[in-house]
């Protein structure tokens, strides 16, 4: 099975942030924007994440949003951020998203995710509310 | 009745991008950053958004997140955007979405709302849906 993805000039700016602004799914592109290539399981077991399920719907909003590619490879799906088009359609908003959420540090309101010390390191933790608050 | 507002070291990165991820309020934060002093009216005039109660979940997402100051005034409440500490937390990030929502111009999936010319001035257009696909 394939995925639709839009074209870069069908990114829109609502749904990029909408995208990133929930806890697992920045986590996630923080994952994947330290490069290297990803499938769906290791990017789930750097944060932290045991369900496949819950990130379905994750990847759903990523991909169609245009922030990330997901491409099958064999029995797997590889994930990739697509960087060069968000970059050539909001130049500075990715960087200056995943600059903010390192600074951030880990959410006070979920300090369980401070003990992975996942936050500190770049990358995220899942243990957080799969949804922002205010959806 | 006064408004509750986080600090600016109390702001985090995933509810402002929710916040702003979203076609009404994003709108509503090119209306405030095109500088002035607003009430509530004022902005939903520029939106073309005739339900103020529409509004009043918006405005406490903007307020909740730190992305706005929400102050009485009399029997007035006045709006205005936390510039200063949304560039002190996240420098970049605020100028590189408006600037994207002005290049992503009117939505095509929300025509009707091309012939307002509102995206084209700097200020958006309410005739759209409240809440971005995704959600």
């Amino acid at each position: 099975m394939s995925f639709r993805h839009p074209d870069r000039d069908q990114i829109r700016i609502e749904g990029v942030l909408t995208a990133l602004g929930n806890p697992l799914r920045l986590g996630a592109v923080r994952v994947l924007d330290a490069g290297g290539e990803h499938n769906c399981g290791s990017v789930l077991a750097v944060l932290g994440v045991t369900s496949k399920s819950t990130m379905t719907h994750h990847w759903r909003v990523l991909r169609d949003s245009g922030v990330i590619r997901q491409e099958p490879s064999g029995r797997e799906n590889l994930l990739s951020l697509r960087r060069a088009d968000l970059d050539a359609r909001y130049p500075g908003l990715l960087d200056a998203i995943l600059t903010g959420a390192r600074n951030d540090g880990p959410d006070p309101k979920h300090p369980e995710a401070a003990g992975t010390g996942a936050w500190a390191t770049g990358t995220a933790s899942g243990s957080r509310t799969a949804d922002a608050p205010g959806r």
